[in-house]
Formats: structure tokens, C-alpha cells, sequence
């Protein structure tokens, strides 16, 4: 393996369901360079590898080297992820992502470098347990707030998996009978707090005559989707709809982490995810806010703190996978 | 210490919102006697103190000694336990029991042994984890369903406490902006599961016009409340009051602990308390049935099982406790 001066250098990936984050670290996980692309909207599995593959080379001349030259190449991805066969199945808010992909020999193949996939929401979780703001806690709820809610669990100062499913906190029920959820279920946390299932609510109701700028922003940013960006340029702005829609979300967030925080009593609570990133401490402190009144141990809650990784934080964690699996 | 012929006894007491319910073990476990009392409903801590010290001498008369003769005395409390200064505090569902009180000095004193105190659901689901339905499993959640809704949480072979007060699946929210809990707070698994909350909606009902066995059936047997027995009685005879409510009970149970399920991804699920023991497995079995909508991992739901060790499982349970804490 090639050794950079810079030490071994290693590359991350983290394949979300809006966009894909690439970057190069060196061996105490500095950011040496990076890269963001869309996620492919349309095609299937092999498009998205096409796009990781470039999106990766990218940060790679971003940070003067190749990708044949990186130790390992880390990937998180959603779905069911097998790290030693190497394959991605059923990767939700994915185009055509039904079966199973060998998403890891076709990384490599496309990189020339060795290749580790783990879990996306996973990947994030260690990377603020170990480098981010839950660092000095060992117990820790990770909120990743993106397209849709995602949830990792640290206990202990380990990941804690289940039977490899935990963590599933954005399908905890806040409303009996309530909306439905992208996941086809009903009153799902992120049914109302998913960016995913925020966007098609401003579509339905945008369609039925409620005044909103949000795709006005988009068009104009040359976005087909409503990004963490354009709601938050929208909220910025006072746009009624997005408002609206955003303050529903941060009060269902608040019951659905104050209920995890109930059952887990951890430590601390961090906010990531390309929106939870993107809208900040700001609104952190409106989830707290907004998880006071559920909190059965309420006169100590859980400081709620923002990703200190940011938006790299998945990227980075993937850079923490090694490339035998586990 | 005194060695009974059956090897060294132990003395174990599950103090719960409505009964007292006391036995005497062998160190194999084997429950040698047994009895039962109602939790006073007036007075205060000192009250129910001396309630459970009788019990508890009741069961040591049943196993044919006397409580100066057992090794050790447990004894499972609501509240927030000091095990080592003996101490219980803040017992919601017990009356007048606000502040601290030394609860395992004043049992030491009427029993004439040394007495180990405990949390009440955490006893109990050490007990179904050690000896009852968890046994074979490294993960569990245990459901103990009776005059509220305790959780008890068991991971890779150990009980996660958190910071001291994980588990509290009663209050996980199923309804944002849902019924008034007992806790105060509002959409409480609890607010629709709980006996106490369940009794207080009948009489409210009851009160209102809707007709119902539910108080006849409890003045016939002598009761002031509405025990598991009179609820498993009301069903039986299909009263239509009662049917309601527990149907209503089972669809936010399903809610709650299928959302608990999807953080945890748990091996099994044990159902205990008062009136989980009492309903049984047919109500286990529309549990499971009503998490069904809401399990994310649809494919593999875990086992929902009734605890093996029945309503004794608190007070055997409170008979593991040592009696240096922890």
C-alpha cells in the first residue's frame, strides 16, 4: 500500500438518500479533502456505485492523491449491509434498491482500493461517540435527521445493534392512527418529521392552494428536491407552509426522542443528519424544548447537542470501517 | 445465621400499587410459602412497612419458619431506590410516600433479618431473565403490565438501568396530545394501559352513563379497586365497558412496546404484572398482534411471551437481591 507523507490516507463515503459525501482522512482523521454529489434519483444500484466511485476520486483530487492510493475506502450506506459479503440490500429512499447489490467488490473495482461498507446511520453514530460531541459521555442517543429519522444507539461506549435492526427510532409510534410514514406504516415519527414525508406534505397541500415559496427556492437553486437548504433558506424567511410543517416536526421529534430517552436514560442526545446539520443548535434546543413535557425523569434531561462532525460526521465514520467486516 | 434442613432460605417481597405479594425460597429457588396482602390505600409509608412485614412473616408461617431464620430479606419498591442506604423515595401509587423513607431499616427491624431492597420491575425481570421465560435469551424486554406500565430492559445478558431510570415504557408517547397519565403528562402508553388509569376512565364513564359490571363485580368481592381479577371477570362476561377499554389497552400496548421493539431489536418480549399475569397469553398473543402494523422488522417479530414465574416473579425476584446493594 502506498504511504502519502501525510501518513496512510484513508477514504469515507456516506451514500444518503439526497446526496452522497465523500472524504479523504489521514490516519488521526483530519479531513484532507472532500466531495459532495446528488444521490442518482432514477436508474439503480450500479448508477449509485458509478456516483459513490466519482464522488470518492473527486475528494480524492481534492486531496492531491488517487483513489488507488488510499488504505481502505469505507462506505455507509442505508439498507441491510452484510460487511463481509459485501453487499447492500433493500436500501430504502433508494432508486430501485429492492434486492441485493455487491455494492463493496464494485467500489473496489471502480477505486482500486480495498473497500468496507457498514451501516450509514451506524457509521455517524461511532463517528460522534468517538471524534464528535459524545465523545466524553458513554451513553449516547444519535438523531439523524435527514430524508428520513435515523437512530444509533451507544451503551456502555458500544454500539448497541440488537439483532442487528436497533436504532429504528424514526418508527416510533407518536400517533396512534396517525399520518403515514414513507415506510407504509402509520403515525411513524418520521411520517412527520422525515424530509421525505415533509416534502410530499408541502406538495399536497401546495397543490391544494397553501401559499409557500419552498419550490420557488428549489427551482431557483436548481434543485428537483427540497433539500435541508431550501427549507432552511424557506424557514429563514417565514415562509407559512415550511413553518408550519417544521414546527410539527421539531414537536413530534421531541415525544419521539423523549419516549427513547425514557426507555434508554442516556446521557446525552446528538442531533445530525442533513437537516438536524443544517438547521443547528437553534433548533436542537426546540426539540428539547419540545421533549420537556414527555420526559419522565424531567428534572435532569439529556443535554441535546448538534453533530460537531456536521454533515461530514457519516463520511468520517465510514473512514473508520475496516475492510474485513466488523 | 440460622440454617434451615432445606439449605439456606430467602425471603423475597414485591411491593406493587394494589396487592403485597411475599414468598420464601429455597437456594434453588423453589418457592417453599407464599402469601398475599393488599397495599394500604391510606396512612402512609410506616403503614405499608408494617403491611409488608406481616406478609412477610404470613409466607415465612407458610414455609414452617420464621422471618429471624432467613438468610436475607428482599423486598422490589416503586420509587427510586437507595440500595445502599436502604432508602425508597418518591413511590408514585403508594400513598403519602412523597419524600425519602428508610424502608429497608424499618423492614430489618420488624422482620428480625437483614434486609436487600430493589426496584420493583427491575427484580421482577431479573427474575423472568434468570429463572422465567428470558432464560434462554440474552436480550429481553419485560412489559409488566398492571397498576401502571413498567418496562424492564435486559442486553447482552445484563439489565440496562441507564443513568438509574431506564425502562420507563409506561411513558413512551403513543399520542401526541393524547390522553391525561397518571404521571400527569399527556399520551402515556400508560394514560391508556394502566389499571389506574383504566379505572379512573370507567368510573368517569360509568359516571357519565355507560353501563358496566366493572363496580359490581368489585363490591361482590369485596373490593375497593378494580383488581386484575374483576377486569378479567368484566371480559369474561363480555361487559361492554370493559371491553372497550382493555381493547383500547392492547392497541396502545401494541404501539408502545412495537416502538420499543424497533429501538431495541430485543430477542423476546416478556409480559408480566398484575394484569398481563391475569390475562394471559390469549392477551399476549393480541399484543402481538396489535405491535404487528408497527414493527419495522415486519418479517421476524419477536416472541411475546407471558412471564413464566406468574405474579410470584417480583418477590422471587426480590429474593436474588443481596443485602450489601447493587
Amino acid at each position: 500500500m502506498a504511504e502519502d507523507r501525510r501518513g496512510r490516507l484513508r477514504g469515507g463515503i456516506d451514500l444518503g438518500g439526497t446526496k452522497i459525501q465523500t472524504v479523504v482522512v489521514d490516519d488521526r482523521y483530519t479531513v484532507l479533502g472532500k466531495a459532495r454529489a446528488p444521490t442518482p434519483t432514477t436508474g439503480g444500484p450500479p448508477d449509485v456505485a458509478a456516483a459513490m466511485a466519482r464522488a470518492m476520486r473527486d475528494a480524492a483530487r481534492d486531496a492531491g492523491t488517487e483513489t488507488s492510493k488510499l488504505t481502505c475506502v469505507g462506505a455507509g450506506s442505508p439498507g441491510a449491509i452484510d460487511a463481509k459479503a459485501g453487499t447492500v440490500t433493500s436500501a430504502r429512499n433508494l432508486p430501485g434498491w429492492h434486492g441485493s447489490y455487491p455494492l463493496g467488490r464494485k467500489l473496489a473495482e471502480l477505486l482500486g482500493a480495498p473497500v468496507a461498507l457498514g451501516n450509514d446511520v451506524q457509521v455517524a453514530t461511532d463517528a460522534e461517540a468517538q471524534l464528535g460531541a459524545g465523545r466524553t459521555y458513554s451513553s449516547m442517543l444519535g438523531v439523524f435527521w435527514g430524508t428520513g429519522v435515523g437512530g444509533g444507539i451507544v451503551l456502555d461506549g458500544r454500539p448497541w445493534l440488537g439483532q442487528g435492526g436497533a436504532g429504528e427510532i424514526g418508527h416510533v409510534v407518536v400517533k396512534v392512527d396517525g399520518a403515514i410514514c414513507p415506510c407504509g406504516r402509520r403515525g411513524c415519527m418520521e411520517a412527520y418529521a422525515g424530509r421525505n414525508a415533509l416534502e410530499r406534505r408541502a406538495r399536497e397541500l401546495h397543490a391544494k392552494g397553501e401559499s409557500t415559496d419552498l419550490f420557488k427556492i428549489a427551482k431557483k437553486r436548481g434543485r428537483e428536491r427540497l433539500t435541508s437548504g431550501v427549507w432552511a433558506a424557506a424557514l429563514e424567511r417565514k415562509d407559512p407552509l415550511a413553518t408550519k410543517l417544521v414546527d410539527r416536526a421539531v414537536e413530534m421529534l421531541g415525544a419521539g426522542v423523549a419516549s427513547v430517552v425514557n426507555v434508554l436514560d442516556v446521557e446525552v442526545v446528538i442531533l445530525g443528519g442533513g437537516l438536524g446539520v443544517r438547521l443547528g443548535q437553534p433548533f436542537a434546543d426546540r426539540i428539547a424544548g419540545a421533549m420537556a413535557p414527555h420526559l419522565f425523569h424531567d428534572n435532569r434531561p439529556p443535554p441535546l447537542l448538534v453533530a460537531a462532525l456536521g454533515d461530514l460526521g457519516g463520511a468520517i465514520g465510514a473512514s473508520l470501517l475496516e475492510p474485513d467486516g466488523e
